[in-house]
């Protein structure tokens, strides 16, 4: 489980939390990705896994893009998938996720991409797994790291490097794995970092982000802003007084999407609550980059399974 | 969106309902789909799509034999797929069909074969694309295109024409989208339209079926019985006074399948209410070809696959 | 549906239940899956099913390993597979088990592997079939037959010959198809049978089958458990006073594991009911082959696949 470098190449490569890889990994993640990324666009033979190479994905938590881009990454890397449905599945039969995991190391599965409600249930999952690896689909509020490579991805797409870029990450912090896992990468590589939303859905912030009240004056300074998807199912009480208050504040209005500079970007992590996190209109800008973010998932899903097949070596 | 002939050569083809395809276009794909029935019976190696193509089925409403239809056809012709279940999708995250279907996009899906609740669903779902192409698995009491071609397929397999034949469309009318698709193009093909059943189930019908409040008078002189399946699940009130009731005047039973002529032929999109539109020893009648209508199915399937990524050229 | 031997070389071949194949069908199959396993342990290429052939798993249970050790088996032996979610299917719109798995032959499925809450469910199916193999994945109480040749297999790999072991099945006889095809097959090849559990839970037992009262004094003597899941989602009211009372008198605990024999084995079909009918402890005994089980599943499948599809004869 411990990732990634020349030290630990004997042993097997999951892939939890960015927080656990190298720089070399993570660079080695990007280019990887982008170099597919560039052969499928030339419409280049994609390379291939080991013959035979099972990827089982084990969802806990509804999800349509993450689950079918790991599938489909899976099968442009001519790998079998088995899509395991966690909720007709011997869970109802009062299984532990230990032994849902050990079962299907059993039946010979090599990559499990797990999606979980509890943090750290990838990492437990890893443990449990003597030769299948894990990757860290997302678990509770916990880590989210192909989607932290995604928002990377993109950025360097966009500006070349990180360094030094200012990055607004703004909406529901507080249940957000995706902001977790960006804002962690994005310190990482050299971004500065601020963060605004609703008090109530801020949580406690790491150290090397300044949080701001009111997002309108710091959008003509930025670089990028990082919308996250008001988690609803998992509010357990009302945490915001309305869906209409949440708009007008911190919104990617048509009037807030103007304060953005002209090279500015938008992103977010998807699916989109329309006319609450975002406008319709500004979904259409140009600068907003949510399906781009998705063409470049299938690339960075292809990474992680390529990285952790090859023993998470930094080559 | 528009199909099919030379003139919209450079569009993308989607098979959307076949009131939009020229008759060269419905011709094509009977034609073909026979050519691929041949070679399947021939034991002859099938034609296999593009390499790498990905089918996608997106379905919102439950279904067995449809779905896997399309997988199958998508299997035998060398393509990957992807089931995406709606019901534990994005979906319940709030998210729009738009958005469901420009992920699936993002994702690199070459067609998208969608069923949907609501009318109109499909073309929507078409104009989201760029390029993926989208076949309509059913919209709502719109259009059902495929099934429509497998009916066309089993008459001109028994009649080796349309034109002239008469047909009964018997049963639940207002709800069917099987029944909007046949009507139309039987109409087009040149069979005389009847419709019968249950005044409260026709619903308004086009100007050139003929009703008919009693099927049993119509039933020596037809070629061919249509039954469509009693939609329960559509119903919002109760529309007949009881099953047993339906079957009495409606229903295939054997003593109407006697009056049916030796030649003439029972077909029904399945699934069957055994007992309701059809008894079972009617089921077992050589002239009923509901299991021949199945396999037909994937012939089918498989022209629609292979006539949207040939961009919908009648050639 | 009559199985495997050379008289019925020219019928299809369904794998229903052991007690209707003969000896030399079950060496056949145990055999089969000796040597595929032994092909994956050496990274051998494994041998492929007709180019083309199809796969279906209809399950109308929850199931997380059987259903995924068969499509695992199919995708080893290079065949296409169709998941069908029983749940989500025409079922629902009140279509019949025979007019289901009648839809999937006519769909070109060459194998279909069903389970089913209905004893002689896969009988049924079997019957309505003309060219598709069905292969019983458990039937209500009834049968489990792949279950039980798991089971014969480990015990071979373990002893090198069934007869004369001395194998106690301990637990909810009663709910247990697992329970009645594995004493069967227990019988046939020659092995002591003992049965135990609460006697709410034991039903009628074969006349070959020894019942005790207490577990603990005949534990010292056998060779194998046979530890089985609690059904506690087939039972109607409750049998057995409490979980807790269950452990204490018919548990696999620490205590009673070391009763058994340094050379005994621990048995248990999963998914295990941790703390209920094996401790924590004794799952992690070498002598405990919970996951060595699943593992052979997936060869036994693969064998069972090519038997159906070879025509069941034992070659």
């Amino acid at each position: 489980m411990i990732a990634a470098d020349p030290v630990s190449m004997t042993q097997k490569a999951d892939l939890i939390d960015l927080a656990m890889l190298s720089d070399r990994s993570i660079e080695h993640l990007l280019e990887d990705a982008a170099w597919l990324a560039r052969l499928q666009a030339e419409k280049e033979p994609l390379p291939t896994l080991r013959d035979g190479t099972t990827v089982a994905t084990l969802f806990f938590e509804p999800s349509t893009r993450t689950r079918n881009a790991f599938l489909q990454a899976a099968h442009l890397l001519g790998a079998q998938t088995l899509a395991v449905e966690a909720e007709s599945a011997s869970i109802r039969k009062g299984e532990s996720l230990e032994d849902t995991i050990a079962a299907l190391e059993a039946l010979g599965v090599d990559v499990i991409v797990l999606r979980h409600p509890q943090a750290g249930a990838a990492w437990r999952a890893a443990q449990v797994c003597v030769q299948a690896r894990v990757i860290n689909a997302g678990d509770g509020t916990n880590a989210h790291p192909t989607q932290a490579l995604i928002d990377l991805f993109a950025l360097r797409q966009r500006f070349g490097e990180i360094r030094g870029l200012k990055v607004l990450v703004l909406g529901d912090l507080l249940h957000s794995r995706v902001a977790r896992s960006d804002l962690w990468a994005l310190h990482r590589q050299g971004a500065i970092c601020l963060a605004s939303g609703p008090a109530t859905l801020l949580g406690p912030l790491p150290p090397w982000v300044q949080q701001v009240t009111d997002p309108d004056p710091v959008l003509p300074e930025v670089d990028a802003v990082l919308l996250l998807r008001l988690q609803r199912e998992r509010m357990e009480e009302e945490l915001i007084p309305s869906l209409r208050e949440y708009r007008a504040r911190f919104g990617m209005t048509s009037e807030r999407a103007a304060l953005l500079r002209e090279e500015a970007v938008i992103l977010h992590p998807a699916p989109v609550n329309r006319g609450v996190e975002i406008d319709d209109a500004v979904m259409r800008d140009p600068r907003t980059l949510v399906f781009r973010q998705m063409q470049i998932g299938v690339f960075v899903r292809m990474a992680a399974l390529r990285w952790v097949m090859q023993g998470g070596i930094a080559c």
